[in-house]
């Protein structure tokens, strides 16, 4: 089953940290359901998580990766009145069950139930992809089809954006530089805030210089008296939290004025200190934020439109599905920023 | 200066775990102040603190504790025109500088300077008290003067039910059933609240059993199955964590329904570890309460004087003056929820 070369190749993952290409069977698009030629998808830090083994309670072997993509529906199922074949889109990765609590509370992208497509269900790393209609979001003319595929991690910088409240002249703090911490940066900033990005690695923090962010090194800097110069004394209205890292939760928490917003971003596979003292004495709030919503969705895809996200600067390569596992390689060394998979595209 | 029986008596912490009864001198009320003869001031878990020691950097020895208290004005200092002598009054404790961030944020409650009356500068416990006119809160005819020594925790406790946002027929669960825990649900209870109070000790839960509230023992039966069958797999609405413990706050996290609200009332004084994941992955919100805002103490004053707070359960006994060191000894064995000392009775 394993090939190379082929048209219908996909990259899954095999278990024991190995990525693979196979060619799976192609298969007419189901009821309700469309065929999208894959452009090209992103790789996540999730997807670096599952070649890790972290996530195998989660994931069917072979699993195809990818859930940041762009694409063209090449194929409709019966019942798919909306969408037309050549349509440009991407999609939202998301479907819920509709009767779970989470659902029922009107929080279906959080579903007791989710299906994340790309993680509990085949993704996009392939050329060749069935999604239900539902899933679908258009892509407007003018944007191409590389930056398109930045859609899903702009949607979730959207979605934290919109949790953390965040107003025009607020001053906001990001404690961590990579992807998800540039673009909500970006996102901030075009929300009329004053951005600073805490960032420790240096090719990071010059990355994040290149794209005028403002930017200081947590390592480098007395981060107290750093936050109260920039604010008088009162600190940061809003800190996003997307390094991981404990010592990145007490930077944020540290540097928030009286009511601020902390909202955490990142996955913390074991429960950090959290200084709640600090929180009950400055009646700090903590938000969490996971995925997005169908709004956030379609504002990213503006946002991407608009210019406003730097998606340039952020892809530092785009390398052909047969270079995936390589490319996920790459990524694991912290040098690059965002690879992208051209899922037609040969070596 | 160390007398017995005198009637200008007050209760000092004195250093090294000790509080003794001193004689201060008698002090016309300044401009903008009034004299209160004290008639009962309520011992409080941070006054336990105090006499620890664990806030000796905060307080000038010797140390006046008191800041939950009723009293009737018998003095009036020049400038004083709201007030008149045999005015019942209760004081929010609470004084601030007007000019900090916090204070400029309106959030002058806490502000970065603030003087804690009864913490930072002299307490209610003796018979005869000036404070500044601004902290009086008036007290209505019909409410005794010993529940209304309730009226500052009761104040903290519907501070924190206004920061929960808490609405009717929501589900919360106190984690905690000490004093504040207690009042935390009475009010949250007169909200309409589906209330539920966790509680270790077997003393407590009596308690609260006998003031009407549903309790449950952490210890003794399989929470994450209790809050199931409570919620219909859902989780609850709010959570209040008042135990100061770890596991209070895993307790208060893993309850939470998505999108749940986690007030953090209690103090810990070291960072526990906190379940982020959970945070993110339930879209949780944590909300730090500390003291209480004007209309907090107005509303409890009402609260109390409605009866919706269970004041003659919660006041295990009434102690002299000059028993005040023993009332903190007996505090400390846990066996008494709220011991009031009444400023003017001698042994």
């Amino acid at each position: 089953m394993k090939s190379e070369g082929s048209n219908m190749r996909s990259a899954c993952y095999v278990g024991e940290r190995r990525l693979e290409l196979f060619d799976l069977e192609p298969r007419d698009p189901g009821e309700g359901e469309v065929t999208i030629d894959v452009a090209y998808t992103g790789i996540c830090g999730t997807d670096l998580h599952i070649l890790h083994g972290a996530m195998d309670a989660r994931v069917t072997l072979p699993a195809v990766l990818g859930h940041e993509m762009s694409g063209t529906i090449s194929a409709l199922g019966d019942g798919v009145t909306e969408w037309s074949v050549g349509d440009r889109v991407t999609v939202m990765p998301l479907r819920w069950c509709g009767d779970c609590p989470a659902c029922r509370a009107g929080c279906s992208h959080i579903c007791h139930n989710l299906d994340f497509i790309g993680i509990d269900s085949p993704g996009s790393m392939q050329a060749s992809w069935n999604v239900p209609q539902e899933v679908l979001v258009r892509l407007p003319a003018s944007l191409s089809l590389e930056h398109a595929a930045l859609a899903e991690p702009t949607a979730v910088a959207v979605h934290d954006v919109r949790r953390a409240n965040l107003q025009e002249g607020e001053r906001a703090l990001v404690v961590g530089g990579g992807p998800i911490g540039l673009l909500v940066a970006a996102v901030a900033r075009q929300r009329g805030a004053d951005v600073v990005v805490a960032e420790l690695s240096e090719s990071r923090r010059e990355l994040a210089d290149k794209v005028g962010l403002q930017v200081v090194d947590p390592a480098a800097v007395d981060m107290p008296a750093f936050i109260a110069g920039w604010s008088d004394g009162a600190g940061v209205d809003v800190a996003f939290e997307v390094s991981g890292a404990a010592a990145g939760v007490q930077t944020a928490i540290q540097s928030l004025a009286v009511r601020g917003r902390l909202v955490c971003v990142a996955i913390h596979a074991t429960p950090p200190p959290v200084d709640l003292f600090r929180v009950f004495w400055r009646e700090l709030t903590l938000i969490g934020a996971r995925v997005y919503e169908r709004a956030d969705f379609t504002e990213a895809v503006r946002l991407l439109e608009l210019g406003a996200v730097p998606a340039a600067a952020l892809i530092t390569r785009v390398e052909p599905l047969d270079r995936a596992a390589a490319a996920f390689a790459e990524l694991e060394t912290g040098r690059a920023m965002k690879v992208l998979i051209n899922c037609h595209d040969g070596s």
